[in-house]
């Protein structure tokens, strides 16, 4: 178990996966030119370093939760507890490298269905324990973080044995997943009928159904095949109240749609324990490429074009002139200093890179869509880097974890974060957090790309690089955080696709106002009156 | 003022639309041998003989709500009230033939713009005075019934002084409009910035943006433009504990969108006056086609594939052999007996009639699109009657309520009740919901379409004639829907477009159960802690 719990404190993607964790030495001679020498290197503390309290679970309330699932899932040792402390955010994986901050559960229980879930709230209200519901604890922003709030104990609820597909309804496309299904085995579970989710967010290795509905989760093909909330059909929720289940038709008019309630609800509410989900045919034709364009506003603008026009490909990806650079610089292949060249011949001094990625059921389809959107892509001047570089994205679109490890341990600050906002918006929301960013590091590199386009805006995901602070990194990291926030609040949303969690809740109100707030915390009230389900998280 | 009331009353469209209330006496006679002989004719009794409950508004609420409107917005005139007077569903035109049980608001307020809106919530608040919100007046399920609740008075709150447009982005494709906004008007405001919104109900030519959003309307072009909620980028809400804001950015995972909870909030929390909606470019090139399936299984069949392969027209509108009937047998010009013979050549038994229109912006993608449709269409045995079939229909389109004016006069038991489910439960749900309603009369046409397909399912929607009952004409038409809401409940959505209002509110907990209910009840306290927001709707 040990190793699991290493690799899980460490914020490793997957015991299994590739080991991307070593960066080429020229890698980081060119990220010392920029950002200059980074901190002191600082590996992840082993487990068996670290010192962890005691667990607080009532022996009563112990009891109660054995009697509903049994001695072997009501986990207190310490081990077993430290491998659900906490997410991947950069904060929570400097508390692994600075112990002693780490919180850590009382109790971590791991029911085996919707009814066994719904028994272990009863417990919870009972005896007022609060209730942390885990499915991948990939969170960047606090989500899972075992905070006890003003409750006698928290015990975590790790969902891993919820791993069924329940149902699959060929004719209507819905297939209902249990919620701790991971992104991968539900793509196994649903390829024996024919079907693809086609939801592939970064965290999709580890990631839950349950945890992309909590958080409003959107994937890499979000273009082609939505956002998570798009493909939720119906969801079944344990709540404190009792287990409450929404999703009769596809549309409806029958009041406000409380499925929109209930996605994005962040364990607030309650413990989504299954969830039905549109799904489509395996594709039978893939096809990535990538292309050059020539300074951000025109490649911005261009993505707008595809977006407003309805020719997205069901990947589309464009990295600014920052973001190209790093990717140019840090990687071998096809990146090297001809294509630079290649592009300098072609009149093309501010590279921004676009992925674009179709997935269809035949050729002819492809043929049909792609011709389309090449012929804008090319209209706006880009120049093709062939399919090379598209298969070069694909294959490499989970290594951004590993990568961040990586660097963590070399002492580098490194951390995401994500907005989105309407196009007249975005160059200004752009700028904003560029600053912001710059302004909280003395050098630093900040990259930007758009992931998520829509008829009506787009989403700006930004990856910071700087050197970390020996003294204070935490404090290092939540200035420029403040600031980010800051300069986003107003112009865009808080966030696109990594939800609330603890550490946007301060930011909450100024995007859904004081009203939306006593609106959430009366649905919460509603629900869970005395507020065992997830505390600190979403509400602030 | 008094002709526009009666007009209002008799619940007749518009006083210029061409009057269409006149049925061809073979339509008669058609009708007759299906239902029996109709009822005794009965006409709408003229406002001046109905009787009219005087104005229980105190004098100090009036007088403040004069302070905030002005003298001529706050109307008490018995004509004024009357014009306001309930929507436009059978039972509220059937109170219009039986004088009585009209419910009349005590007074009728016009503010001015959202500040005014606002201003008379907080003079209700402190008056003690119940508001319904009021646009076209055109609900169907007595959403904008005067209900007073516990309150001291009810006022209609009437929009039609919010009708401009606020703002247009051309960059991001969003416009701001005001609340009170008709259909129409919506169209010529954007179409001078080259946008449309492309929402065309039936309730178009009087319906309101506000009311749109309010009751999560869908137009008959909902598969290409998408539903009203789906158009909605942002809302501005005033509300009993202050002005609410919504909607940054095009997609957020900021918690649960709230978005959704005010679209679809029936006036029940407040009222929307002004709508950031998505609008597009307006179409240049417009072509509908009408097609005959055999038989409703593989006419069904069809549109479902049609929407699973992204290859729905932009209307796409399925008669079952019931509608279609009716449709060949009132009409003239090309529904005529040669259509029946050339459709049994062709080996037609069973005719379902199929609309196809798109609106596209040039010939090239219309000739794309429509290729792949109508390649689905013949491959599924569908003939084509041509474009003067989908032209017909297009022309027709409003007519629907003038011609339920009409036999009503005539003595007709006319009502139309919709729902949707999932492809795998539309078979069984429309055979409910027949036997239901056939079960309900002596004898009657029963007749049902698809007028909004999904990737997961469709709605259904029905429409019943049948002999009214002289002795008890409300209580007849009560058990007709009593048993047909009760066949839909755990089979579909009790509305898929024309919302809850008090008619479905009894039917509500069976959809979203009591949790739903209570969280909705949770909400609306909190926004509305006095309840002053139309008593009544959307909750029991």
């Amino acid at each position: 178990m040990s190793e699991l719990v290493d690799h899980r404190l460490r914020g490793a993607w997957t015991p299994e996966g590739p080991d991307a964790a070593h960066l080429p030495a020229k890698a980081m001679r060119w990220l010392t030119e920029r950002i200059g020498n980074p901190g002191s290197p600082a590996p992840v503390v082993p487990s068996s370093g670290l010192s962890v309290p005691g667990s607080s679970l009532a022996a009563d309330a112990r009891a109660a939760l054995i009697e509903v699932v049994g001695p072997a899932h009501v986990q207190t040792e310490r081990a077993d507890r430290l491998g659900v402390s906490g997410g991947l955010s950069y904060l929570d994986l400097l508390h692994r490298r600075h112990p002693g901050e780490l919180p850590v559960p009382d109790a971590v229980v791991l029911p085996a269905d919707p009814d066994e879930v719904q028994r272990v709230l009863d417990v919870c209200v009972r005896f007022d324990v609060a209730v942390v519901p885990f499915g991948g604890g990939t969170s960047v922003v606090g989500g899972v973080r075992a905070v006890r709030g003003d409750k006698a104990a928290v015990i975590v609820l790790d969902l891993v044995r919820l791993d069924r597909l329940v149902s699959v309804d060929p004719v209507s496309r819905i297939a209902v997943l249990q919620a701790g299904v991971r992104g991968p085995r539900a793509e196994e579970l649903l390829a024996e009928h024919g079907f693809t989710l086609g939801h592939i967010p970064q965290s999709h290795e580890r990631a839950t159904i349950g945890g992309f509905a909590a958080t409003r989760s959107a994937g890499q093909a979000s273009s082609g095949y939505g956002r998570f909330e798009d493909m939720v059909t119906g969801v079944r929720l344990a709540t404190p109240s009792g287990e409450w289940r929404l999703g009769v038709a596809p549309a409806s008019a029958a009041g406000p749609d409380l499925r929109q309630l209930a996605v994005g609800s962040e364990g607030a509410l309650g413990v989504l324990t299954e969830v039905g989900v549109r799904v489509r045919p395996v594709p039978k034709v893939r096809r990535y490429q990538g292309f050059v364009l020539d300074g951000w506003a025109s490649a911005a603008a261009l993505v707008r074009q595809l977006a407003q026009s309805g020719a997205l490909a069901d990947v589309t990806r464009l990295s600014d002139e920052d973001e190209t650079e790093v990717s140019l610089s840090l990687s071998g292949g096809w990146k090297t200093a001809l294509v630079r060249r290649y592009l300098k011949a072609r009149g093309i001094s501010s590279p921004c890179l676009l992925i674009l990625g179709w997935e269809t059921q035949s050729t002819r389809e492809l043929a049909l869509r792609r011709a389309e959107t090449v012929r804008l892509v090319r209209a706006a001047g880009g120049i093709s880097l062939g399919a090379a570089a598209g298969e070069s994205w694909r294959k490499g679109r989970f290594n951004g974890p590993r990568q961040r490890d990586a660097l963590l341990d070399l002492g580098v600050c490194v951390e995401t974060l994500e907005t989105a906002a309407h196009w007249s918006s975005l160059d200004e929301l752009r700028d904003a957090v560029r600053s912001a960013l710059r302004g909280a590091f003395d050098s630093s590199v900040v990259m930007c790309h758009i992931s998520h386009a829509y008829e009506t805006g787009a989403s700006l995901y930004f990856t910071v690089l700087a050197a970390r602070s020996d003294e204070d990194p935490e404090g290092q990291w939540l200035r420029a955080k403040k600031a980010a926030c800051e300069a986003i609040a107003g112009l865009g949303t808080i966030s696109h696709h990594h939800a609330v969690g603890m550490d946007h809740a301060p930011y909450l109100s100024a995007e859904i106002g004081e009203i939306g707030l006593s609106v959430l915390a009366a649905a919460k009230a509603a629900v869970d009156p005395t507020g065992i389900m997830n505390p600190g998280k979403l509400l602030p």
